[in-house]
């Protein structure tokens, strides 16, 4: 039984990363933490853990207290973890941050996307991006991990056996992804509203969008050179899931795709590559933290789709976090995300 | 470990029960039948459940195979389960029907509601009507359970404390109750389309629905005397879940009401009495056993308002067959219901 | 053709008059008033509106522009209105105010549900309940309308026919509402995000809602005597509807409700009593001035349900406010207002 | 006043036509046929035209009363107004087919699609490919139109400014389409249920749809030689809409594109350009005939991003329809098309 804190956790990711934490034999939960609601019950905020961890309040934020935790989460916006993670590492605790602050492995990039200077630069060569699918050793040994966002996990790993593989042309990758509002946050905005959100669809950030240069990182490291990527992110009116569809253009004949593609993924406890044909839909994980992935090529042209799905929430982020604490701390990958989407 | 079979297996209770007892650890499903999917796969038609049941397919019936299973649960329209549940019983099966074939105590008020004869009088004395909160003893001895419908269980559980001591006018009981779409099952009827029943409320079965002499049966064994209830359900815009109101005029002072509630459901796993002044929300209780109540009494008149909210499917259907399925095997009740709501 | 301005045009209600009025032929917007937005094209906030007003922008409330309009619409909070009212109404404007502020006759109740003194009691005595249904032809000559509040709109039109003729227990009235999120206007509420209202239900305000005075001033003028309601309203995942679902206990036989509705609102142009057995769905009047009503009697007792659906936005709000403007100025009651519901 | 007839009114584009239609002041629908529902009143199928079209009711088929109509809708499935539009128009009637029948100027690639030899390959060189921005002059005159696909009209709207001019890779067009359910038509079909389609997002047809030889054949005449397409729809979780997403590769240096839109769009009724940035909704284009675009060039780079959304069932059907229509009998062009998007 390891003992965790979290801070931050009055948001989306922090009430997900509870609801997966219940479920996890091995792990205690020590701390959470929360500046505007320090005193309040968990519970009282989300009445659906009612029962789950009794005695559990919201704190102001403690070192002390989360630096001697075996691990610490933050859930917060970006900013945050640069100004205690390298405290809390110093204390002991392994950081698992799944805000933005330690995705971009170039402080002058993260600078110019977030618009502020980089608040931890020190700690940058330390960080390990956690996509297990690309990292496993890695995040096995690491103190400070850097939880990828939602949309580059979908992306990258509908695109990582194109790009291992070069099989396309790098310089026109494509990315078109729909996601439900609740990347945007448990923020009380306008454009959030059910009224304002629901029975429509619209694009946003089209002329670039702050995880852009996170899955140009992440796809340039797979193909060993330069990629150049168009994603444009789409809010589509549902509570969780993300759907990307990749389109490369093929630069030769390529094989057996699916067979690339299962290949690739064999091993993979939480990528699921469906049977030819298939139009995986986000419904199918919503909840978990699995990746369900189909691969196209529309009339055996030369250019290839790949429609991959994932809950947000989940493989996007607070289930994502928990299997790297899993690998890190020597538990079965998946331990507490077993359980199958609620679907319907 | 236990060997259960699921008949009637492709909707949405019958992909509900493989949901939930993925994470039971003392069952093994060893049959679900369909007639119209044998031979398919059951994670083709239920992409959630890949990986989680290797090898299971939908089969043709088979009263041999069934009957060896330790129990049966009926997932199915009305009707089958008189054809099969006596068989099975004799085979030494116990049975666990989730449809309405053995929950009216008298054959023809039965005939009456659902348009035929009673196929199975005889096994009547012998069904144990599946609500934990009122029948545990008797579940735990049974051959034979029939699971309580989606409002009559909501609506009960909200009732029953008024009931029992006689609080409220037992002539004019009034249950208001707004369900999701998936009240209505899996068959593909156009009102139950997308593009119909969402952006919009409506009533249904104003003048009489069939869930109403069920409840009227369970609220007249609460209060020891005939009970005359209005329900009126109403089609919600949502995918699951049971907000039941109930309005009852008090005949005298109550005393605490609030303290009533919680001392007649302090030991009830499966029920959680909110604080004064709460609104529970459906999604609170979203792929869960729960049933959350929250008790009023506005501007301190004579009329009782009790809120109860449970998912349909869960608590209303396949999650209740569980816990009564945990009762008659000794399991611990909640076993392979401990999972939290997913909220957002 | 005629000059309008409309104070407080950025939330829903402000938008809702502008999109019908575009249909209008005999009125023209001449000022559109919001201090936060001043200066900003309404087609920036509204693209639906692009094209129909150019070069309408919002400017800062001007009570010699807006005195100089024949009528002046309030899309206000409460308290502004009573500010401004009078004071136009001297500069020989017509005002009809959509907020809460001229809704109760007693200044004093006024006061007690929205905490804080009424502002303009000397006013109370010319203001005009704006429920045409009841009140035409003092609205055909007032100066200053009280647009009653969506739930007061559907409930009353439910209860009337009952009430005026005596044939219900006027101790006991339930009325369970159940409401579209923009119930609770355009501003930015964690309550109503889509992540938060969306696949769920729930009740509030369960001790006591601010139209619950409302409404009861209303069924006492119609009965003639005090009436004792209870009013429960429930958030409904949807973006505009409220459905109401009155229940009464009759006092005697009252012969043949249906005709008894049809009767009463045989030459009201934006109340349809539906034919027996309806279910009114609420998006059959999306988007319009239309109520449309269905009376039960479930198996033939005691128990009057009544069924009533309107658009909040619509005949709970600007609809019905544009509706006081056609008497007031005598165009056709509907102009404006003939568009049939989307639907699908 | 022109006499219109409509076959196949049950579906959700004979609706639509109702009720816009109801809004037109030179127009008297004269006949809706539909065998399946002969008899019955089209306001007991559709409660929001209650009060608008008294007396109408659904027919059988009349080839005679059809014909004496001046024009005829078809709102059939594929193959029916093969069978009659010959027919009718020998009667004098003049043809607008909402279907797919004559969209295909190649009768071979229709079979190909459709699975069945084309019923009428004699009309097809009278047929004329019903896109006013495109094809307005021919239309005036056609006696036969062939109404655009919901998916095509977004697209090539989308589209045609940059392949007009040249600009873009014509081997490498992407269109990345989301469509609302309504697309899906109004059978009962299980894909479409509330249940199954709500909260959920997949694409479809990845590898070919029907809608993609329509859409290659308005690009190829617009870029004047072969389009190579990648279409993917999506289907999406609400009612209405379309958003489609195109992306294509400059070939050379393309000027000032929003310019370029803009002028190509500045006369045409149906098309919003707008403005710089934007990212238009769907929402605000719900029940209109309008489309609006925005056009993005990410990065400065070399992939041009358009964005154009359309009501599937307006724009992309029943509106377009009638504008055909309008531009047929030389109405105003917009006629009974003016009222703005129900927003929110």
């Amino acid at each position: 039984m390891i003992k965790v804190g979290i801070v931050g956790g009055t948001g989306y990711t922090g009430v997900e990363l509870l609801r997966l934490l219940s479920q996890h034999p091995d792990v205690e939960v020590d701390a959470i933490t929360s500046r505007s609601e320090a005193g309040l019950a968990v519970d009282e905020l989300y009445p659906n853990l009612r029962g789950h961890f009794p005695g559990l309040a919201f704190s102001e934020p403690d070192p002390e207290r989360l630096g001697d935790c075996d691990a610490v989460f933050f859930a917060t916006p970006h900013g945050v973890a640069h100004a205690m993670a390298g405290e809390l590492i110093g204390r002991g605790a392994r950081v698992i941050d799944l805000s933005a602050d330690f995705r971009l492995a170039d402080a002058d990039e993260w600078a110019h996307w977030y618009g502020q200077s980089h608040g931890a630069p020190d700690l940058l060569e330390d960080a390990v991006y956690g996509l297990p699918e690309v990292n496993r050793d890695a995040i096995c040994q690491a103190r400070l991990i850097a939880v990828p966002g939602c949309y580059p996990t979908a992306v990258q790993l509908a695109a990582l056996p194109l790009l291992e593989r070069a099989l396309i042309d790098t310089d026109h990758v494509i990315a078109d992804c729909k996601s439900g509002v609740t990347g945007a946050g448990r923020g009380a905005k306008i454009g959030s509203l059910l009224a304002e959100a629901s029975e429509s669809m619209k694009a946003y950030g089209a002329s670039g969008h702050r995880h852009l240069p996170e899955i140009r990182q992440g796809l340039t490291r797979a193909a060993g050179k330069s990629v150049g990527l168009t994603f444009v992110p789409h809010l589509t009116p549902m509570i969780r899931g993300i759907h990307a569809t990749l389109y490369g253009r093929l630069t030769h004949e390529p094989g057996d795709l699916q067979a690339l593609f299962e290949q690739r993924f064999k091993d993979e406890p939480a990528v699921d590559v469906m049977p030819p044909g298939s139009h995986p839909e986000t419904r199918s994980v919503k909840g978990t933290d699995m990746c369900r992935i189909a691969v196209h090529r529309p009339g055996g042209g030369d250019t290839v789709v790949v429609l991959a799905v994932i809950d947000n929430l989940v493989k996007g982020a607070s289930g994502q976090a928990i299997q790297n604490l899993n690998l890190m701390f020597g538990f079965d990958e998946m331990e507490g995300l077993y359980a199958p989407a609620l679907m319907p």
